[in-house]
């Protein structure tokens, strides 16, 4: 008898008759004799209306009442399933986030979970109940809710299935698994059946739909995640660990698993910094400060002894990001501060080209082939990111998707 | 330093811009210097809302899941009170039914106050800050959310005032006070400055908006409470122990302090029942059973040895109380059942009527001089009850109104 967490997101949860096909699926699961605790997320857009709601009566809302506030639609979403699953004559019973036993610290909307405490649900099983667990939520050790983040969901029912041993963890959304690539870019992009967790965690963080520190838990704990469609049946895919996956790495044409996009990303660049220890964090700090994200950052020494440092925000973000690098970049006597705010970044990821040689220079030919200029390059161990033009951004992405066959593998 | 505990209904907090007046009242209250502790309902027509999406996705949705579901209303509206009273530059603090230490029994849907467990609203109280609690929910022992029955927000307050010891307890609604009779039906009626606790009580039942339970639980915890507009500032109407009003009841021209009335009233017969003891435990002890609630019963013998019995429900459930009705009556052999769907009820209400001789008279005096024909009388110390056709109910109302002088009184 496995026990099995399943998730079920927003776009799973639209309206009544979305509730009533989740509960289905739930009751599904535990047809076969599996013990199911389901965590779900607040129903279709519920949470941007509350926050918009929240923002007519504060310009800032206060971070604990707007958890308290956002936290109500996960409450709804987990009492209807409850409800729909009663209603099909199953046991079941609704748990929020304090009472699934979920202890945060207090930081208020982006609460980090300190542990779990799965005594209730652990005994709403024992009596053979279908346990639906609000997501997204936790509380504090005064009883305080908290929110884990936008898309912590996924969080939630990693964290349950760690702490509860399951024997698996099933994300249920509005697609049937990870792709190579974003279909809407390179309509070639072809369904993964499996991927490891840092290559998760790359397409995460540069695209994918998945919340990264729920892939970052489900590694560090080693949950396997199996991520597939709500709507209709399917294998989906496989989210586990490399280890796993080595043997069948040779077996496969490429090492690159995948082409991770994001649009949205402005470029800003300091230029002419004398080339000096402490020249970085002067111009980082204040940054951080400000509470601003930073991705790709580029640093290169100009012949002249001065260098220049590019970095990648939000474009949401560049207007106050290019305050902040202005004053630094006085401070500094830096020569000048140039942006871009119609830029997007294109990476490929496989943990297959770790210390492999030509991948880069397979990524610069493909895309001069196609016509895309490079603005900049970042790499990690598992992936290269270029940041190019917005409006070449499918272009690119569809060149690195034949360039590296990922229409051909599987 | 007093101590107030205030209560805003659904229709004080109907938008974000009804949320930000009611934050502005609150803090108003606090400026003053006393403490202050806001007890709030969900915003318009939530539950409502929320009661039909329950129905969309389950014909009986289960108790418990249910409350989980209607709680979130309250939860929202406290949580965006608060957030207002922040943007004010205001130290506030939103608890849910189960922060504030309210514990009740597992009655889900209709959940009693067990006992008030206040240590955590005492606690923010004394750190400076405006408590603003989730109205209408409390918690089981298991941490599970109960609800306490419709309207049950005003029970909220009172229950947290007296518990707290408050100095005041203010209900804020969308009209300025308790009226001598629904103006909507009597135009001369006049807004009471002050009203007993079992005066209010008959009203309560009888048609004038304030939770039952609520005057009652505030009449043997002896809480005094304001009834007053949020709308528009004014004294409101001071709902008190009678105590306090005995030496003005000398001084008022009548002892008649209202006029209750009540549309929707549905009369069922039992027609011909054989007079033995235990034929009206026959016939109650099943309609109990189905939780039909009877209101007005009358019993009266009639000259033949066979006894007739009458009794009233809501019109909503005439055609559930007639099944059970007429399967009693046939058990008990009686000659036949009718009911009448078109009722209201009108009552005049006052403890200054006790032992005192002749208000019903005057009661049916003023009514066959009116036209209005009785289908039934009920009494009660305080309290004289006329069931009327629901067509002649406003004439009833005001006929009484002006045979009680209630537009006089000062």
């Amino acid at each position: 008898m496995a026990l099995v967490v399943q998730k079920y997101g927003g776009s799973s949860l639209v309206d009544a008759a979305a509730v009533l096909r989740v509960a289905e699926r739930v009751a599904e699961a535990q047809r076969g004799g599996d013990r199911v605790v389901a965590v779900v997320s607040a129903m279709g857009k519920t949470t941007d209306d509350l926050i918009a709601l929240a923002h007519r009566v504060s310009e800032e809302p206060d971070p604990r009442e707007l958890d308290v506030l956002l936290s109500t639609g996960e409450l709804q979403s987990c009492a209807l399933v409850a409800m729909a699953l009663r209603a099909h004559g199953r046991d079941a019973v609704s748990l929020n986030g304090a009472q699934a036993g979920i202890r945060t610290d207090t930081r208020y909307g982006n609460a980090r979970i300190a542990v779990i405490e799965p005594e209730r649900v652990t005994r709403e099983l024992t009596r053979g109940r279908i346990v639906v667990v609000a997501g997204f939520q936790g509380s504090t050790e005064e009883m305080d809710v908290t929110t884990l983040g936008r898309g912590a969901s996924d969080l939630s029912a990693v964290a349950l299935a760690a702490r509860l041993g399951a024997d698996r963890c099933d994300v249920y959304t509005d697609v049937d698994g990870i792709y190579t690539a974003d279909p809407n870019l390179v309509p070639e992009a072809r369904r993964l059946s499996e991927i490891g967790f840092e290559e998760m965690l790359e397409m995460a963080s540069h695209g994918a739909k998945m919340n990264p520190r729920s892939v970052e838990f489900a590694m560090v704990y080693n949950v396997p995640i199996r991520v597939a469609s709500s709507l209709v049946d399917g294998p989906g895919t496989l989210i586990h660990q490399e280890a796993n996956m080595q043997k069948e790495i040779g077996e496969i044409r490429d090492r690159v698993r995948g082409i991770a996009t994001e649009a949205d990303v402005a470029m800003i660049a300091v230029q002419g910094l004398e080339d000096r220890p402490g020249i970085a964090a002067h111009l980082f700090e204040p940054l951080a400060d400000s509470d601003l994200s930073v991705d790709v950052i580029v640093q290169n020494a100009g012949a002249d002894g001065f260098s220049n440092i590019g970095f990648t925000v939000a474009r949401k973000d560049l207007g106050r990001a290019r305050g902040v690098a202005e004053t630094a970049a006085r401070e500094l006597g830096a020569r000048g501060v140039v942006s871009n705010d119609r830029l997007a970044k294109v990476s490929i990821v496989g943990t297959g080209m770790q210390n492999e040689p030509g991948y880069a220079s397979r990524v610069f030919r493909a895309l001069a082939d196609a016509g895309v200029n490079i603005e900049m390059v970042s790499t990690s161990e598992i992936r290269i990111t270029c940041v190019v033009s917005e409006a070449q951004l499918g272009e690119a992405a569809r060149a690195l998707h034949a360039a590296f066959e990922l229409d051909q593998q599987g």
